[in-house]
Order: C-alpha cells, then sequence, then structure tokens
C-alpha cells in the first residue's frame, strides 16, 4: 500500500488515481514543477490529511486538453484538511486544527499579500505572481485530490475552524472556503452587489450559483441566472433565484420579463474563455458572456469576473482566440460608465466571514452547488460526470471521513 | 369638518389630535417655525395625503418635556403618502404617485446633498445643517402625523414606489423606510456590519429592533440585542437574534455565553442619551451605552451610534448632561483602535436599496418591530402606549387607507 | 449685430463662428436637437454670459466627421460664465455668480444624479443616460462655445465660485474645472493612484497632462507619459513629469530604464478609440493603447479609462472598428487581477475640490496643459492648430473678458 | 566595551545610556517584559545594527513618569537599521539590507495582522492586541534607542529599502517612516482629507507637523496648525502652514480670519491626554482638544485621532482623568454627523507609499519636521530639550552612520 494517493492528469481527458510521494517539508521536482522550485524548502509548510477536496471547473480546463499541463500532474486546489505535521517556522497552527486551505499559495510576506492581494503573491510562483495547488503554470505546487498535502506558509494560510465537530457536521459545505464560495461571493462584491441590487450572473456551474447564493448573502433583491443548461437552471431555482435559458435567445428579454426592464444593477461573468453562443447552435464564443453583460447591465453598473480569461488557448475557436483576444464592444461599456473587475479571488479576504456565516446557518451553500460526495477512486467517474453537465459539486472524500 | 388634522404636542406629556390649515406652497408662520422660514416659497413642493406616519422614539424626548419644544407644534416625520398635488416647479413627481418620505428634509442643491449627506442639508434649517419635519429646533416644517402634509423640493426627496397596489400590499413595511429602517441600516453599514459579523445592538426599541434586522440583511452572522424590558427583547428574539437582559448586568459576560468570547465585531447604540444604568436600579446614565460598547467591541471595530445624543437637555441628570456632556472612557475606544459614527441617518443613501430588498420580500421589517396601526383619533394613546415600553411600533393610518 | 453667436460645426474639417438664437428658458429645436427634448421648458435654468469655454478633444472626434453630427451643431461643452438671468425655479444661484458648469448635463433629481453618477443622468438625454452641451447624440442642448448659454438645472449644475475678483485672477485654471481637470482626475482616481504611486498616462493631450496634473497632486511618486508627438511630450516634462516617445517602440521597455522595472502601479488611458499603433508607422489600432495598458500595469493595479470609446465609428478601421469592437487582450488583464473604469467623468463628484486646490495654489493645470487664449472669431483657427498637434489647450474668450 | 548600549528610563525625569545585553533571537527576562513573553523563541527575527532612532513624544509620557512604566526600560520604538543577522525562518530579508521597522510589532498570521490592522495584532501582546518596542505594558519588547536591536517577524515587518546608497542620502527623512510619517498620515487620513480639503490639526509637534506635511501631500487646499509653543508655530509655517496661537484664545475665530468661516472639513487631534487648556493659564485639560475639534469641524467632517489617550493615568488633574474618562460634549458631534477614528496607526499600511514619496522627492518630511541629529550618549539631553518644547525632531544616530 502506498503512503499518498493521488487524482492526476494523464493526457486530454484522461484522469487516474496514481501513487505519489508522501509529502515532505520540501517541494521535489515532478510532473509541473517550476525548475526554479524544485528544492524548495518548507519549513513554513503543514502537512495535512486531506478531509475533502473539490473538482473545480477551472480543473477541466486542463483536462479536456485545453492547456499545456504535462502528464502526472496531481491535480486539486480545493482542499480542507487535518494538520497531522507542522514545519519548525509554523507557531500558531497546531497538528490536530481543522482547516480551510485556500486555493491561491500566498506567501504572506510581500507586498501583495501585506495588501491582501493573496490572488497574486509575488513568492510563490517563479514565473509571475499568483498560484495554485495542482494546476499548471502555476509554480509546480502538488495538488490536492490526495490523502495527503502539503501547505506552504501554514500560518498564513490556514483557516482554522473554531470547533472540529461543529465542523464536521457542516463539512460539505466548509469545503466550499477553500474556492468557489469566495470566488463567487468575489464576483459579487466586485459587481457591486448590494441590499436591494438586481443582479444577474452568466452560468449555472458551481461558480455561477456560489455566486448567487453570496449575492443573495449580500441582501441583493433578484437574482437571475442564465446557461443553456437545464439541470443547472433548475438546482438555480432549487435556492430561490430567477433563471433564464439561453437556448431560448437573448437575455435581455427575458430579464425583462422577469424585472421589467431589461437590465440589472450587477453582472457577473461565472463563464470565461470557454463560453459558447446563445441559442441553439452554442458554438464556442469567448466574447459572448463579456459582450452581453455589458448589454444587459445599466448605465453605472460593474461587471464582476471571476471566469476564467487566458493568455493563451492552444484549443481556440480561431487565431485570436488562440492568443486569447476577445472581440469586445467596450464602447457599449463606456456610454454606460461601467466599471470590469478580473482575476483569481483573494480567498484570505472572504473566507473568515464565509466560515461564519456557514456556522451560524445563515447561508446553505453545499445544497445552493449541490454537493455531492466521491470517493478518491470515484474521482475520475467525477471529472467525466461534472464534465458532461450534471448539476453537481463533486466533493472527493479520500478517508472516507464524510461518509463516517 | 376641518381641512387638515394632526398630531400636536401641547406639552410635557400631553398630546392632542387638533384641526390645522392645510398645507399651502408657503411655509406659513405657526409653533417652532423658524422666523427665517416663515413665508418661505414651494413652488419645489408636492402636497401629499397622508396614507401613513408613524411614532418615533425621538418623538418622545419632545413629548416628555426634554426639549424646548413649543406647545402647538405639529408633530411627525415618518411619513409616506400619495402626492395630491405639485408645485409649479415639480417635475418627474406626478399627481397620484406613491411615495416615501425621507425624515430628513434636504433640498437636493447644497453641497452636502450634491455629497449624498441629506441629513446635513444646509438650506433648510436656518439654525444648522440638517431638519426634519415636525421638530424642534429643526426650521418648523410642519409635521406629517397629519390627513395633509406639505413636502418640499419633492423632486429629490420623495421615492415612488414603482407599483401602488403592489406597495399597498406591503405598506407596513414600506412605511418603515421614512427612518427607522434607514437609521437602523446606517447604524449597522457604520458600525461595519458584514457577512459573517457578530453584533451587538444597545436598545431594542424600534430602532435597534430595525438595526437588528439591517445587520442580519448585511450577512451578519450573529446579532445579539440588549434591553432591560423583556417584552422587547422577546420581540427581538422573534426573528432570530439572541437578547441579553442588562437588568441581570454588564453584557460582556453575557455575550461570552452567546459567543464563546466576550466581545464583538460591531457594537450599534440604538439608545442615544436618555440611556439607563443597568442592573436593577435603571438609574438615568447617559454614557452607560457607549461606554459599554467600547468594552464589548473588540480592537478594530466600528461603533455606529443612530441613537440621538443633544447638545443641551434642560431634563439632564446632572450639570453635565444637561450641557450634553458624556463622562466617556475613550482611552478604552483609543487602545482598541475603534472608530465612531454618529448623526442623523441620510435616508437617501439608503431608501431605494431597502424598498427593493422589501418589495422582494428579502426582509419582514413591520414584522421585525411589530408595526401596529391605529387611527389618527388614537394617536395620544399611541404616545402613551409606546413611552409604556410596549414592544410595538405605532403606524397612523389617518386616513384608513391600511385598515382598508 | 446678432443677439448671440457661436462655434459651429459645418461638416468634415469645417468649423465656422455664426449668429445663433440668444438662448431662452425652453429648448428649441436646431441642427441635432433630440426630438423629444424640443419645446422642453427650463424654468430651472440660468442664462449665462460665457466667460471661458474651451476646445475639446472629444470636439475634435465631430469635427474630423468621424460621428453623425449634423451641420449647424453649435459646438461646445467646457464653458465658465457669468450668470445675467435666472428661470423662476432657481433658488440659490443668483444673477452676477461666475461659475464653472460642468460638460455633463445632470438633473438633480434622478437615481443616477442622487448617487452622484452625474456623468449618466436619466432625464437630459431622451435616448439613453448621459448628456453634454454641444455634442452629437447626447439630447441637443446647445453647445456654449458661443457668447451665451442657457445651462438647466442651475442650483444642481452650477458651481459658483466663491470670490470674483479672485476668480478671474485664475481664470484659467478654474476654465479647466468644467471637463480636462476633473476628467483627467477621475482618470487618476479611477486608476487607484494615491500616495507613493508609479503612474503611467497614454497620451499627452490636455486630457492626458491634465491626468499627469491630477496624479501628481494625488500624490503619485512617478507620473509617466507617453505619446508620439514631441512638442506635447516636452510640455509633460515641464511640469516634472517623465516621458517616453512611443515612436521609439514599445513602452515596457522604456518604462524600465524610468523606474529600474517595466510595469507601474497605475494606468491612465487618455488616448481612446482613435489610438494610433506604436511605432513609426502610426496607424490607427483602436486597441493599442487598452493591450499596452494592460502589459506594462503590474498585478493588481488597476485602469483609468476616460479617453472615449464609441459603440459605432463610420471612420473605423475596419468591420470591427466601425461596430466599436477592440480586440483586447484579456487574459493578460486577468492574470493580473486588473480591474478596469470606463465612461464619463461625474464632474461634480470632484469639482469643488479642484477648485479649492486652484484657489490656494496647490496645482497649476492651466500651465501644466498650456492654456492658450483665443478670440471667438479665432476658434476656427484654434480647431485647425489642435488637430495638427499643437500642445496648446484652446480657450475661447468670446466677450474679451480674459484678455481685460 | 559593552556588547550594546542603549537609553533606558530610570525613574520620572530620568533618562540614562547604559550598557544592555546583545539582542538574542530569544526574548528573555527583562524590565517590563511581560512574564508570558518571557523565553519566547524567535526564528523569524532579525538582529538589526541601528541606523537611526528617534525620540517619540509619546516616550515623553514615560520619562514625565505619567505611566507604570519600570525603572530600567530601554526605550526607542522609532527604528530604521540594517540587517546584520537572521533567524532561521527568515527567508526574503537578507543580512546587508537597509530596512524601516514599523513601531507595531506584528505577527504577519493573526486576524488582524491579514486585514492590515497589524496596530492590533494578537500575538505579540499577551496583555491585548497590539504591541510596541519599548513601551510600557506592550509586551516587553526591547527598545530600540540602542546600537543593536532584535525584530520579530522580520519578513513581515520590515520594509527594506531599493538602494541603500539612494537611502543614506535622505536617511533623515525615512527614519519618520516607523512611526511619525505614517501616524501623521494615517491622522489625515482618517480626518478624511482628500484633494482641496481644509484641515485644521491640533498640535505642532513632530506628529502635528507630519500630520500637517501629510495633509499637503494628499492635496489639502489649507492647513491650519494650532499650538501655544511659538517655536513649533513657526516651524509649521516653515514649510507652507497656517497657524494658530492658541494663547490667543479659541481657535474658531482665527479660522474665520484665515479661512472666511470657522470651519474646516477635517480635524487632526495631535496632543492626546495631557492636553492643555487654551488662553494663557494653560491648565491640563484632557478633553479640551476633542471638544475643540468637535466645534470646528463642519458637519459631516471627520476626526483624525492619532494623539494617544490612555486607559488609566495616575498623573492626571482629577478622578476622571486618572481613570481615562474625559467629559465629552458628544451632542455637538452628533448633531454634525462626525464621524471619529482612534488608535495605533497601522504603519504597514502607509509606509511603502510613503518611502516612495520621498524616494521621489514629494516630500521633505525631515525639513518640516526640523529632524536634528544627535549620538545615543547625547539622547538624555534630547529627552530634556524635547521636553522643554523646543521645534526639534532628535534623531539619535548610533554608530554615526548619519554623520558619516
Amino acid at each position: 500500500m502506498a503512503d499518498n494517493r493521488a487524482v492526476s492528469y494523464m493526457g486530454p481527458g484522461k484522469v487516474e488515481v496514481r501513487d505519489i510521494d508522501y509529502p515532505t517539508f520540501e517541494l521535489k521536482d515532478g510532473p509541473g514543477v517550476n525548475p526554479a522550485n524544485v528544492g524548495r524548502k518548507l519549513p513554513h509548510a503543514a502537512i495535512l490529511k486531506v478531509v475533502t477536496t473539490n473538482i473545480c471547473g477551472s480543473d477541466q480546463h486542463m483536462v479536456r486538453g485545453r492547456t499545456t499541463a504535462p502528464e502526472g500532474l496531481v491535480l486539486g486546489h480545493e482542499i480542507t484538511g487535518e494538520v497531522i505535521e507542522t514545519g519548525p517556522g509554523v507557531e500558531f497552527i497546531k497538528v490536530g486544527d481543522l482547516c480551510s486551505v485556500p486555493f491561491n499559495i500566498a506567501c504572506g510576506r510581500c507586498r501583495n499579500c501585506k495588501e491582501r492581494k493573496t490572488g497574486i503573491c509575488e513568492n510563490v510562483n517563479p514565473d509571475r505572481p499568483g498560484s495554485a495547488y495542482g494546476y499548471v503554470d502555476m509554480g509546480g505546487w502538488v495538488g490536492g485530490q490526495a490523502e495527503y498535502v502539503v501547505v506552504p506558509y501554514a500560518d498564513w494560510n490556514l483557516l482554522k475552524f473554531p470547533d472540529k465537530d461543529q465542523a464536521m457536521e457542516k463539512i460539505l459545505d466548509l469545503t466550499m472556503l477553500s474556492d468557489i464560495f469566495p470566488t463567487g461571493f468575489h464576483g459579487a462584491v466586485t459587481a457591486g452587489v448590494g441590499v436591494g441590487s438586481t443582479v444577474y450572473v452568466a452560468g449555472a456551474g458551481p461558480v455561477g450559483l456560489a455566486a448567487a447564493a453570496s449575492a443573495q448573502l449580500l441582501g441583493a433583491a433578484v437574482v437571475i441566472v442564465g446557461d443553456m443548461n437545464t439541470q443547472r437552471l433548475e438546482q438555480a431555482r432549487s435556492f430561490g433565484c430567477e433563471t433564464i435559458d439561453l437556448s431560448d435567445g437573448e437575455p435581455a428579454d427575458q430579464i425583462e420579463q422577469i424585472l421589467g426592464v431589461g437590465e440589472v444593477d450587477c453582472g457577473i461573468d461565472a463563464v470565461g474563455f470557454e463560453a459558447k453562443g446563445h441559442g441553439h447552435s452554442g458554438q464556442e464564443a469567448p466574447a459572448t458572456v463579456l459582450n452581453t453583460l455589458m448589454d444587459i447591465t445599466a448605465a453605472g453598473g460593474a461587471l464582476g469576473i471571476p471566469g476564467l480569461y487566458v493568455t493563451g488557448d492552444p484549443g481556440g475557436v480561431d487565431e485570436a482566440a488562440k492568443k486569447g483576444s476577445l472581440s469586445l464592444s467596450l464602447g457599449t461599456g463606456w456610454a454606460k460608465s461601467l466599471s470590469f473587475t478580473t482575476g483569481q479571488c483573494p480567498v484570505m479576504k472572504y473566507h473568515r466571514g464565509l466560515m461564519n456565516a456557514i456556522l451560524h446557518d445563515r447561508v446553505q451553500i453545499a445544497k445552493a452547488v449541490n454537493a455531492t460526495t466521491i470517493s478518491l477512486d470515484e474521482a475520475p467517474q467525477g471529472y467525466a460526470d461534472f464534465d458532461s453537465g450534471v448539476a453537481k459539486k463533486f466533493v472527493i472524500d479520500p478517508h472516507g471521513s464524510v461518509a463516517a
């Protein structure tokens, strides 16, 4: 029996559970590890027994072969776990602590971390600011869809749950703190959602649903979710969202039927670069979502853009898309004085407040995204199911802790 | 039969319904009208048939004889009504519109109004920035606990409800937009309440309850309300607040029993200068609330202070109180880096969003404050009952519109 | 002798001074007046004797024939003047007041105005939110490059200078309050400029220079201005900016030579849709500026975009440009977590503070933009000179008030 | 010859330079060290050769015997130095780095540090949030008015100057980054100072002067400084401030003579609890400054309160003062909707931007506060001179580095 097992990317469309090394306080060479990070010492790290680790839509980009991810890359950046060992530089986090791990790895020592911009930490990815576990071109930190994982800068990164038993009771909610709940929340916050806002969320995948639930938590009056997947729209309706089916045409008219006007205060792009055109053809059309959002967001509004846009996409529909260029009707946005916020969510800015909201029953995020537990060995099937568009958020339970 | 009837202050403890003039587009002389305002032309005004008008805790200060309010002063600054006539300078508000009237009168033309600080408008009160209907030393604008009332600068001040029938169905909620809902909300916002916050609200009167409901709407994890009135505490519990009875002693210990720590993130003073000491004696002790809030608000927190503090209080317990001086342990606040926000709520900053939250069923403010409809003739009894501490918010219905 | 004379657009490349009607308290039909605005009564207006009125880069778009502006359109949205008559609805502005007129016309009564978003007022342009004097598709308000002009909603829009004599001494500075100083300042503010920031301003025209001076006023450590016009770069250096000549290639390297790193904290687009490619060819390339700004703005930064982008541009270089579509490398921005703010500057948010900074000698904006006074009859030559790229901001002095 | 020498408090009015231990990577027992901190391991620390270390007004409170500071306490929390040794947990700070040390010690791992509230770090002072070097009741971290000092959590706390030679040329400016420049700046920021503001600074000591220079840097139109010390007022005038001499009476009238109105937009309390009454008597009157600021700050304004207020003051003028209670006219503030911000400045929020402003010659803070270099042995005389009210900021130069 191996010391550690993990979900690995083995080529386009191919995901396997494989034996990997048990983590140590050093970042060793391996698939996707940036040469400048090889041999990096991690006295500040903690080793976690993974309690839950979720499959994310952004993992799909790699699995579909839309990136340069190398074979053997260990996947997984949505991690919750129990600390089982700490390095000599760890002072406040203790063995036994049950913690949420923000998907963006941050050092807690650079200018950006000091300014709460932990999504663009300067010290963890030799190529550019910003990093994540188990992701291509992000420095090579080993993914967490595994039994065990190492978390660097543990005192800085980890959010300890105050009470372990209470936390295990809500673990399917708390597991969303590592990524999609803060990510959706960031989308809502940067879209300017406040008490009484009307909101349109493009995309009813897990991030879109999390954005919708976040908008409700922030006091939005009406949250409308648009998608072409009827199951996912059904899921959005299950917790009080209005929905529009984009197969039926452009959203402005449908929004008008709901609100009486064809515009909302706040627009959230929870789709990103793999967007499809509306209507029945459904061809990939990467600028569709943003152009639509500019159309249907009222003058003075804001667009939160948690959906991922990339600098290069070998699988893009045309030359422009391959370079990550989008044909945007910026004039429309300009005439309306819109503002736009892009980028990875700085998880640490939000996860404590959202944890408290979960622990005091102010939000049911697991229910909103339809959290569904699977074993580590079921992960490949989970990837396939998720890719087929089921309205589920898969939570891997490597040690059967949730089941127990 | 008179053209207009109104609730008037007739001396300490004495409130009567009397005949008064029907409003015109000029501010005429009368009890409490500032000489500099006499004869002021109001081509920008609208005359409203009052649909609802609420009794407010700050009216009580006058009725108790704690101010220099003159006999005959027409009371009432919480007004909702239907426009029945508009002056020649009114362009967008139309006859028939059903509207909420912000209690603070604002011109929409001075620097402060342009900066959204409508609570300190420079052009409506000759004595100082800031004004209100039916209130002592506020310029002399005639109160709205009446059948009819004139609202100056109607295009600026009035918030039109989008659908009249829908509005009448929720009129007991919407009537709270004129004052206590935005006021409580402002208290929560300036106390820094956000998603996941822990909040302590001092005072379970209508403003305290509105602040508590607002904190929930803003996503607070836990809202604790403190008072010595068991009925009002019961009311707070009815919509999910935790409560502490201050007759049982200082709040820090009781907060600790609820939260596990004796401090909250955010403190709201919904009491003001007529505060009473804790414990069984219950003597007036104007600095008690603020000193307690400094004690029980965690370092880095903020205090929202919607509760009224005055510059002079003839009925104060001692010489300092008579001058409006409070003995504050500012060192405690300083050591904790606390911040403090005082003053009238700028209603127009919040009322539209709160209206939308009401219309889309995101908040039940009427239920939270226990809105209770009475006729105009029952107003004096309403004042007496409110003063006795009943857990009710009295809504006067001068034309039987709500009853209908 | 005519009652009024004004600068009019008479076709591509053609500007003339013509006799026009003296303004009245009604918006009459004329070139470019929106039918829905014809006959609009303006009891809230003031008639101004124009003291100064500036030629703006956005006027050039019309004069170059890049818009659908009709022949006979009276130009001019940068207006400063003395009130000589007020409508019956004007209460606080008085005859004799010397005032700055914000270029964006606003009603002071709609939701957006109440939220300080006066650049997108809902009540002045029947076609969409937002308006301006003398501009195509903006409702048809008569331009102010004239002897006399009418300003609607005078109590709301006009900024009165506290002392007339003092103001006339600084009139070439104060005249910039109507547009380019707040517009440049808005660009700097929305780019996140603060004390110690490094800033890159794309474009050394008047708005770019105003943005640069604004960045300095906000405490920026280093302000770098890029352009291909050596005179304008010289002008930028005259008040302490660093400059880079884009004819010499891409800006990242040149920025690195100045700062030691090839990125700045804050990027400002003071060019807009008529951008030209860098290097010696200088072909029109509308996405160049924004793509460059994404390249050279550091992760976590912001882009302020006061430069105008349009929804349709008949003179665009290709089909995409004609529709106002830009090919943007949004992936670059997303990877860096950049944010973007577009739209007309809401002048009223800034003009009072900037006026105070001028009156107390904290900024020399006239000198920064090289304000150059001309007579009304010299206006056509001023347009031609400005179009040729001189480093001057032309200030029309219709009554010889400045000269005096 | 000793390994280390330092300025020590030896009783009321008594300061001596004494031999002390050379710092190590452990906090050892000594005068004023909190028992819970004794033996604390500091692998995350750096040992600095002190280049400059300033005498602060808050040191004076201890030296005057107004606190419970024990004999032998090593003084000094304003430290700039060169790293000569780093602990095993230090990763990014290197031997040879020349750095500014924020006076508030922070762990970079607690909730407050993560929220940028480093003035109330939870992990460095066993008694309460917040700590500082060489200060009574602040955990017992050894002061830096010494040849060598240890700085915990070096990667988090230290601000490295980008170029050592350039930094030594501006070292008298940069030395102000450890405390008074950010502290004054925080006062200005929390008072709401922006472009065009009018500002009153109470107190012309070094923090008051730093607040005044900060207000200018933030674009204030007029900065007025009030004090009763004519030398210090002269110093304020030397860099463009207006001044008022409080010996001549209440400030409202004097402000009116300067501004034309008796109120300012923003008020800063740079005095704190040892305030003296205005006029010729000059008796200690701890509430004077705050009550005056409420009087002379316009409605809607804000008060920044960097001046220290304490929870207990054995030397207070009366029983209330001894408990840290102030008799505040809060009603005045409430009527004006004022807000108040208290507490230690979170230095790390500001020091990088201010460093850049210094390095690019945007501010001359050393000149503004009249930085005056003295040797370590001259420190006792410096304390005496400072206490006598000279208009100087004393910078101790323990190794003759500045002199060189």
